[in-house]
């Protein structure tokens, strides 16, 4: 795409955020774009010039952006993690930014489990943003390894999709009960493999 | 709703296992009436004979179905869940129904992540359906530790819900990658709780 004036890369971004509230309320099939003209007060021909390939190219834009706005919640704790502490204090913020600001969902979860069935172009985004975010979950579990809090055998790969899996399912449970308890239940089963190994 | 004729009964059945599949496969919002009626060879008069409330009644009998369906593929291991070896034959068969079968997705989970932010009667089958299945494990854990492989003080009913998030998280992660490594890893992790208190 051309490069766009300020003005321009304002209203695309205008776009991509209502879309994503759209997807995150009713789900990639429940948005349209004629929804999402009516609340950015955009033109077809607008919409168009900023994301030609249509609907699938917004999508793309928003799994994009939401990724990158859910590892800024996680800033700067994501990339310390090196203590017990910084482990609680990004646990706090994610749960915040889960919870706390009524969000209840992932939106990247969310979008992985409409998407993947169904737009390979889709589901490659999805797994590019679980890969940076769970590239930062290692590299914080090798920090705790090097400090003899984890296992010296243990697989900090396998601990970080542990956690990031238990994120992801604990949302999962506690979005229909409107109650935290299970994320948090998950979240600190999960996060025991940072306790001195056995 | 009048009770049906066997013959009415596998009418409304397929009805309903055809809306699950299109579902799974486009989401709530992704799936039409039309198609279901097209699939299933149905007329609308038909289709609003079995469910006079429409597309939500139709979803929420999904969703019903769905979480039996789910509970039976965990038989008869979900009633044991008293030994290790009984909780990893129960690995195995739920492994198998997400992935070897090729769902790559829970169904009940997938209802979730799209339902709870717009449908609260939906919401309410689907937190029935993890109740049921968190009872389940509830109680093979409290089994667990009644034989002494979990600390007295641990909470069953926690460690089930982290156990289930695993599983859903697992699952959320393993899809776009079209890999079962992640829902291993944390199953994995999640049933290091069963093995004897520290």
């Amino acid at each position: 795409m051309a490069e766009l004036t300020e003005r321009g890369r304002r209203t695309r971004q205008r776009i991509v955020e209502e879309t994503g509230r759209q997807i995150l309320a009713a789900g990639i099939g429940g948005t349209s774009l004629d929804d999402v003209r009516a609340a950015t007060l955009t033109s077809k021909s607008q919409l168009f010039h900023y994301f030609p390939g249509g609907k699938s190219e917004l999508v793309r834009a928003v799994a994009e952006w939401e990724g990158a706005e859910l590892l800024a919640a996680q800033e700067p704790h994501v990339h310390d993690l090196s203590t017990r502490s910084s482990w609680e204090a990004w646990r706090a913020a994610l749960v915040d930014y889960y919870i706390g600001q009524g969000r209840w969902a992932c939106p990247i979860g969310s979008l992985a489990t409409e998407a993947a069935a169904r737009d390979p172009e889709l589901a490659a985004v999805v797994a590019g943003a679980f890969g940076a975010w769970a590239d930062l979950l290692t590299a914080g579990v090798r920090r705790m390894q090097e400090a003899g809090a984890v296992r010296t055998g243990a697989d900090p790969r396998r601990i970080a999709a542990a956690i990031l899996s238990a994120i992801q399912g604990g949302l999962v449970l506690s979005q229909p009960l409107h109650d935290p308890w299970p994320l948090e239940a998950a979240l600190d089963q999960a996060l025991h493999a940072l306790d001195a190994p056995a």
